[in-house]
């Protein structure tokens, strides 16, 4: 499972795979006790049309945050139409018409939420697609009809399709094509994802963004856009059976659908390393980035939560093993951290980051980095670290409780990608009994330095372009 | 077009890209004179069902081989479906039914052939499908109506169907898993074609091989198999209106049927450096691979032709660039060559594979493969060079003409990647006017090693396990 991050909705669409949530979490956590209550007391109803309701009460301030979760994303896309999950999601902005629900212009959707004050937008990622507004409470039967409406009247005149084609390619010619680290990113996943639908960027290609049709977005759309592949998500102040009353009202109008079941191909084993290198006249300082396949949380339960703990006492933050020792003590680099991502629906990563102090220190710190992997797979982790960092991750949970949209993302991602919401409200618990034993034993398997193609990852160097780092042609 | 590469059709079935047809033409060739007269005299003829039929007559011994070339292969199997073409290649030969044209059990193709003195096979590469009898010339009628049969007539029994995948798993096994050579070169292939089906091998990843069930290869077959996605080819001891007339008489009863248009995904633009890198226990001398993705013949037919040129002078055989400089002169190398294969239908690629004297001299190895470059990239090549390999690779044309496999080969892969019969027919006398402004401009769009990302290629290490390439990770 995902661990808490706490988000703020903004204002742009948030694109890329869960990694591009920004996480503002741990600084400002305080350590608490361990607790045997839920995290969030959510209270989930399922329609009979299959849609499920999740509803977090929270009656700090007079407003909610209502969200919709889509189990489908990029990794869902027919071969050659890469781009199509997340310009649909731009598209579903653009109008729309239901006869009970009723019809909404191209941009008037957002436009009546801004008008109530509120604020709206949408991401989408390999494995889902979000839709929420945050807005004062007494709109949440509005908001809820508009986007229930939208659920199966998608209804865009030609035009719009065209010009938001073209916000698209320069949302990817921003996002990515004039960003070296999102582009090393790019070539990096699609090197550690052979075969797999992973190895595509959310975005798409530009090639293929650009040759993109309405007939395909709306097929995507007819396929996948159904209340019994979708999670409702209301955090806020509001009583959860008004919630399911309204639900059911707006949403219960919709009818069950047949959707595909997912059918991704797979990699074949790593045999080999492979290793990119990217120069780029913008990069002033190298970076050095490692990014590890390993399992996500609906996959291996156990190993997902034992490796989150593990990540954050290797590379979580400035106390962690790998900060101290490379950036403080060894002066290898300036900044090095090490996260991993469990909300996948198959496999998740685990991504080193750093900055060299220079380009002819990469093989050193990559030596060292290794070294610190090798001690724990050797000599494991000591039990202050263990509590330490379990009693850092509780704190988290308890502040992303008391946020106002924190706890619609955390359930929302964790939900869609195959977590149950038992599973989530304990989570405080369950990682509180993970062990050295098994912490070590995670390192073996999967952060384990001689093995080599045992573990696959894929390296990635950012250089500048004045200096060829020479042995990596 | 592809340089006249003579072949034995051998009796185990020829797998892979073009390339593993072995070469065997360069030493054995005699240099001549150039010429206007056509390569084959071949004659053409196209039934009504859109078969086209080509004889190449020979009357030096009594005998024939009769092919059939499909225009499909592995690139355009259905995603997940990874080894469907090779595998329905194989249980071609496990039963068919035609009420014309006769019903044969399983095995029993290649009995009668083998009953009649002559010998059969085939194989499949990412573009095409061929099956092929070499057999006294008064059978031919007798091989056209059994292969005839079994285009649209496959009959199989289901427990064929289940060994015969055991069978290509353990080809699998044999010629790539357990060969690390081959394992490099489908790593490489993979990491230079991504988002295109050329990334994904001829003969599948196992997990998928495994996987295949029989409605996938009889889907296949019937979409693929029809007589307007066919070419046939005779060479040998026959007068060319006698085979059209038995052509009419087998073929021509088979109906044209609607066959798929070639929807193949791009790559997107490549901006960052590849490398491979394989460790292996088996290995004890290292090997060094660069391969570049350039046009094919059907792509850029004079690019592809000024290529076909420029690859022999630097790295075709002991008398190349390459092979002067680095393993007679500098001696860094214990081998090296340059090949390039032009008959594709997407885009080509250009191989070199080198063996360093050492795994410490790889670097100094790729510096001076790079510094041969710059010099024709800077300098162009000579007069001489160009007249010497010119004359030769005339000369091969000349030799291929007079084997009797041979031609059917040369012409079966060039016309079924798209070159015209006269594109072939001609190809001494277009090789003859390449100039040396053209090969110099080819070098410097394709090989120039001071534009990277320019020309895509992807490097592979091929190591011992004891010894480790340090500044390869």
């Amino acid at each position: 499972m995902q661990k808490f991050i706490l988000t703020t909705l903004s204002a742009g669409a948030i694109l890329g795979t869960i990694l591009c949530i920004p996480a503002i979490s741990t600084a400002q956590a305080k350590a608490t006790k361990s607790t045997v209550e839920k995290v969030f007391n959510a209270k989930s109803y399922m329609l009979d049309n299959g849609l499920q309701i999740v509803v977090v009460e929270n009656h700090r301030a007079p407003v909610i945050t209502h969200m919709i979760w889509y189990r489908v994303g990029a990794a869902d896309e027919p071969r050659g139409k890469s781009g199509i999950a997340h310009f649909l999601e731009h598209l579903l902005f653009k109008g729309q018409k239901h006869k009970i629900l009723g019809d909404l212009e191209p941009g008037e959707f957002s436009k009546i939420v801004r008008s109530l004050g509120g604020e709206d937008n949408a991401f989408t990622s390999q494995d889902y697609t979000a839709y929420y507004q945050s807005i004062s409470s007494e709109h949440l039967e509005k908001v809820m009809t508009m986007e229930a409406g939208r659920m199966r009247g998608i209804d865009i005149p030609l035009s719009e399709f065209a010009s938001e084609n073209k916000v698209i390619q320069e949302e990817r010619r921003q996002r990515t094509d004039n960003d070296p680290r999102a582009q090393m990113a790019e070539q990096m996943t699609e090197a550690l994802f052979p075969n797999h639908p992973y190895s595509i960027p959310v975005i798409g290609w530009m090639h293929e963004i650009q040759a993109l049709e309405w007939a395909d977005a709306k097929k995507f759309y007819d396929q996948y856009y159904a209340p019994n592949n979708a999670i409702v998500i209301v955090s806020g102040n509001v009583k959860y059976k008004e919630v399911f009353e309204i639900a059911k009202r707006t949403y219960g109008i919709i009818k069950r659908a047949d959707t595909p079941v997912r059918a991704r191909t797979t990699s074949p084993p790593f045999i080999s390393k492979t290793s990119v290198t990217l120069q780029h006249d913008s990069i002033k300082e190298p970076q050095f980035r490692r990014t590890y396949r390993v399992p996500s949380y609906r996959q291996d339960a156990q190993a997902s939560l034992t490796l989150e703990v593990l990540a954050d006492i290797i590379g979580g933050g400035s106390t962690s093993r790998l900060y101290k020792a490379l950036v403080i003590d060894q002066k290898l680099a300036t900044n090095i951290s090490l996260s991993y991502n469990s909300a996948a629906w198959n496999d998740s990563t685990l991504s080193i980051i750093a900055t060299p102090v220079s380009v002819d220190k990469i093989d050193a710190l990559q030596n060292a980095i290794d070294a610190q992997l090798r001690k724990i797979v050797i000599d494991g982790i000591t039990d202050q670290e263990l509590n330490d960092t379990i009693t850092r991750m509780q704190g988290d949970a308890i502040y992303a409780r008391d946020s106002l949209s924190g706890p619609a993302m955390v359930i929302g991602y964790n939900l869609i990608t195959g977590a149950t919401l038992d599973a989530i409200e304990y989570w405080p618990q369950r990682i509180r009994i993970v062990t050295k034993e098994q912490i070590q034993n995670v390192s073996k398997t999967y952060l384990n330095p001689d093995q080599p193609y045992k573990t696959p990852y894929v390296e990635g160097f950012l250089l500048p372009i004045s200096e060829d780092k020479g042995d990596v042609k």
